[in-house]
Parts: C-alpha cells; structure tokens; sequence
C-alpha cells in the first residue's frame, strides 16, 4: 500500500496510481486530524472525495503517530491525550474516537487503536501495554457493533469520473497484535485479538528499531495464531527483501514510506539494490534506473538526465524516482502473487535476496 | 513557450507538455553550460534527447542570465568573462561561442548572444551597448552562414517513442532589438538588426525594472521596424493582460515564468485575475481553480484540497498549480490566435483585460 500521509502520495497524482495499478491507499489518521483537520474532510465527504481517490482506502488509528510524533502523553486507560506536532493544540483520542474519526474519513480498512511499544521495552511495561490493546481492540470492535455504518458517503468530487470502486457500507475492521519482542506476550496478545473475529489482523510494534531476527520472530510468533483466510497485515515495513520474507511468513499486506521517502534522497530501488543517483558514476550513464523495467521514467529518461535534475533540485526527479520506486515495490508484490499460484515462491524469494543483498551492500548510500 | 530552465519545466514533465499542447519549450544555454555542462549534453546527443523533448526547442543565448546571474562579469568587444553563480568557476563567452553552445544543445531557434541593459541605464551606456549588439548579432549570423548545421543530432533517448517532430537541420537564429528606454536607440537598434535578415525577431531589454508604459513604447518603436511577415519575439513576458497588448501590439511569441514560479507560492491564474490558495477562504471551497476550465487540475480537484497540498507543501499541490497556469497560459494565447482570425482580437483583449485587472486588484497576494 503507498502511504498518502497529508491526504496525498508524495510527488504522485491518483491518476499515476491507478497507472501504477497501486490497488489500495493508506490514509494517516494523526496527519489528517491535525492538518486540515476533520471538519475540512468530513465537508467534502470524506478522505477518498478530497484527494480525488477513487479505490480502496485503508487508514491507521492514529495510535501509531501519537506515539511518534505528537508531544505531552498522556495515557490512560480512557485514551490518549497528546498535543499536536504542528501547532500544539491539545487534543484526545480513545479506541471510539479512532473509530470515529476513520468513518468519518470514510475508511474501507480501519484500524483498532492500539499502543506501540518503542524498542527496547521492558518486560512488565510492554505485557501491561499490551492487555490494553487487547481491551481498547474490544472497545473498537464493540463501537463498530454499536454503530455498522460509517457516517460520511464517499462524494463531492469537483467533477465525476468513471470508476469501477464503490465504498464500503459497511467497511472492515483489523486488529493489531502487539507484545514487544517477548514471545508470550506476542502468543498472548495474538490470541486474544484472534478471539474478537476481525475482518484482518495486523502485527504492528515491528520495525521500531529492534534487529532484523528479532522482527522476524515477532512476526512468528503472532502468525501461529493468525486465521489462514483472514488477510495479515505487517505494518510499517519494510525493505524489498523483508517483503519476501515476511510474505513467505505468511504476511499479506504491506505499507511502506521508503519508496517514496528515498526517492526524495536521489535513492532508486532495483533487482540488484538500491542506487543513489546523485552519485558521479552516473552523469554520463544512457542507461534508465532499471533494464527492462516498464514504469514511464524508466521507458523514456536515462539515469544522466535523472541525475542532474536531482542534483538541480528539479521538482520531475524526485517524481520519476518515486514513479520507479512505487512501481519497483507494487510490481515485487504482482511478481510474488504469481510465484505463489505457479508454486515457485520459495525459489523466487530466495533469488531475489540473494541478488537484492550482495549488490546493496556495495552500493546503498 | 513554457521555460525549461535547467532542462525540465519545473514540476511538469514532457509528457504533461504534450498533453497542455505545448508546441514549443525554451531552454535557457546559461544553466544549461553551468550544470550539467555541455559534455554531459553533447554525450547524450543534445537536449531534446537529455530531457526527453520531443518538440522544438527555443534557446537564449545565454547573455540574460550572465548579465543577471554570473559574477565579476567584464565584458569587452569580444565578449564576456565571467563566473558562474553556482561554483564560481571561469568562462568566457563570446557571440560565436554562444552559437556554438545552441548548435550543441539541439536548438530549432537560436537567439543571437546580445547585452541586455540594465533599467534606468545612462543614455550613453546604452548608445553604446546597443551598437556592440548590434555587430555582436552579425558576427552570430556569419558564424551561422560559416558554420550551417548544427553540431549533434538529435538522438539518444533509451527508447523510441513515435513522434511527428522532426528536428531541423539547418536551425533558425533570432536577432536581438536592444536601446533600453530610448526611441531614437531602439529605432536605429531595430533598423540595423532588421537590415541583417534573420528568420525573426525579438526585442530584448523589457521588462527589467521599467515602468509598464516605458515597455509598451519601447516594443512599439522597434515594432515599426520589423517585417510583417516574419516571428515577432517579446522577451521574458508577461502578465496575461501584458500579453494581450503586446499581440495588439504586432507581437507573436513570448516566454514567461510567471505560470511555473507563482505556482511554487501557490499562487493561481484565473481569468478574473489570480488567487492565493493558500487563503483562509479557500479552506473549504469544493469548486475548482477556476470554474469550466480544461485542465487536469480543475476537472479532478478542489481549491480546498489543492490548498491543503500547498499549506502542508506535498509536492501534488504545486504540480496542479503549475499545469492549471500553463494551461491558463496556453490556452490565453490559443484563444487570441482564433480571436485574431475571426477579426474580433480587439474587443476580446478589451473584455479580458478589463475584467483580469478588476478583480485582480482585489485579490492579488
């Protein structure tokens, strides 16, 4: 899932979504809460009127950004009261303002409210954590029981377009497993959500810093506990390697800020590692980012002319970075789809790493 | 003409150009010969093969920019040493050098290298300035007769795309009309330029710091002087009311950044004068930029939304700015050509004029 985090894919217009047959997007509670705030979004009907998406939209509960970004916690058991990170208002969310707030954005995929632990967490700290999570997952699945249909249509564009998506009525709701890096904690916090019946299940508090294994085992030991037909969700990762790994973990969705945060570095991912363009090695290279590869800035511009704009600070090469990029990870995702229907994963996967891994170490920047 | 500054139109990409039916881009030779250097342009056989500009391209000489831009210039009979402002290194340039540089760029048409004064300027300096143009354009235009085609072809892109654009073989080149504010100057200036017989003609030195009527003579007493039938350029203008008078005034071919740097403020051309959406007013405007316009931007998105973009600076709210003013743009001077053919230019550049500057005065930032 590319991260619309303001209400937008970085550098990218939803007209090049659709082209990057990018299937869904993920919208940032926190971000929108604070900028341009509710009322603006709930006038022009919801998230998906507003940035002119017309496709599924999954949002996060805003626990993860509180957590991150937003200054003066204050937790309870009620909720969390935080001041925002833009111009430090007060303000406070519980597990049924997060559902609020996401029907509100016209969710298609919610997220329960949950606490992210940062890494390293003591042991008493992260199993408390975690029982909250568990109950404040009840509180959202209870709201959602209480209250089936989200409360803005999905309408008000300028004009109207053709689109084969219609909104949810009745959207979906995933709950997060948390627990830390502690193996009964994340055993525990797993079946406890499993029990509630969610429409998907998340594994979030990974990628907060901890080693790459130590990610991997949280991830393995939730899974255990996940249903097989309910769609997982590894949240906030990861590199194109890990995708793999965690797909051949049994993860089923992603999201991911890299292609598009390293874009805006000069950094483009290929088969072979990641390359920062700006490098001198570049300047008189014809080449595009990728052979072969079939998004627009590789069919028509040349890793010298992308250099200089980079280098120029030109506004089209972070945008013919970040198009390679988003296409690089969406076309992995389409590529391992296939693999596992033909039953070549586990060959495709471990290809893949090999190659990804031994040139990145030479090249990242 | 669009202006590519450092080889793109900053935050549009060509295909974008194809689709506002841009017919023409200018490529300014001063940033170009600074970063990334004529090698790197040469290497990827000129600078529609760089940019991936399939279309014909307009270039200046490069004397504006190392009159406004480079340091410690001094200037002599045989042209201008100077330093560039990015690193500071040493060049020189002379008439025949800066034809030479277009030749390499891939120019369609050349501008011939002249000095552009600045405003108020000493009646004598300009005397002087204006004749060194003058020998200055027939040395460019001997260099030309000496020197017929230009130096690379215009190939290299990393793959083919159909196109019905051929480049030329043998480029136009453009004289220069200088004299700053003085009608016997820009007289005598037009006269011995026109005397030369280039394939077409610009009057340089406006729109320097000049009061708006010491422009508007300064155009009418070189226009006296061109021949009907031959290109008409009026340099780095204007505001689109500018524009219209300066049509009536016998002009065909302008270039202008208003439409690509008010973007980046967020600043918007409408037909009743332009709008700041960063406005509070904006806030909760579902309409688009402008009501009935063709363009991407206003058919797919809200003022609201595109000022959300612009107030959390992501990236998509300045490229819909910018493709709505280039087509603003485009579309002002489609609309004066049908006027122009009708027989009705006169009264159409009446009722836009009067009806831009109303309003524009209200709401102009």
């Amino acid at each position: 899932m590319p991260v619309g985090t303001q209400g937008s894919v970085k550098g990218v217009s939803p007209r090049e979504l659709h082209e990057l047959s990018s299937q869904i997007v993920l919208g940032n509670t926190y971000h929108l809460f604070v900028r341009p705030g509710l009322d603006v979004i709930k006038h022009f009907g919801g998230l998906h009127g507003f940035m002119n998406w017309d496709g599924p939209l999954l949002t996060d509960s805003g626990g993860y950004q509180i957590f991150s970004l937003a200054k003066l916690r204050k937790i309870t058991e009620e909720g969390v009261e935080f001041q925002n990170h833009i111009d430090g208002a007060r303000a406070f969310i519980s597990p049924e303002i997060a559902m609020e707030i996401q029907m509100l954005l016209g969710s298609d995929i919610a997220m329960a409210l949950d606490e992210c632990v940062p890494y390293p967490c003591e042991y008493d700290y992260a199993a408390r954590s975690a029982e909250m999570t568990t109950r404040w997952a009840k509180r959202c699945k209870q709201w959602k029981n209480d209250n089936a249909q989200r409360s803005t249509p999905n309408a008000q564009r300028p004009t109207e377009q053709p689109s084969n998506y219609q909104p949810a009525i009745d959207p979906l709701l995933f709950g997060i497993v948390q627990g830390a890096t502690f193996e009964d904690l994340r055993k525990k916090s797993a079946q406890a959500i499993v029990d509630m019946d969610f429409d998907g299940y998340a594994i979030g508090g990974v990628s907060v810093g901890e080693p790459e294994e130590e990610m991997m085992r949280a991830v393995e030991w939730a899974e255990l506990f996940l249903p097989e037909k309910k769609p997982r969700y590894a949240m906030g990762l990861g590199t194109p390697p890990q995708l793999l790994e965690l797909i051949a973990r049994g993860m089923d969705m992603f999201d991911c800020v890299l292609p598009t945060r390293l874009a805006r570095n000069g950094t483009a991912f290929t088969a072979a590692g990641t390359v920062n363009l700006k490098n001198a090695e570049f300047i008189l290279d014809t080449n595009p980012i990728e052979e072969n590869c079939a998004c627009d800035a590789c069919r028509e511009f040349s890793r010298g002319y992308i250099r200089h704009l980079i280098k120029a600070e030109e506004i089209l090469g972070l945008r013919l970075i970040t198009l390679h990029n988003l296409h690089f990870y969406l076309n992995l995702m389409k590529q391992a789809r296939t693999e596992i229907e033909r039953g070549t994963f586990a060959q495709f996967r471990k290809a893949f790493v090999a190659e990804y891994k031994t040139r990145d170490a030479l090249i990242v920047d």
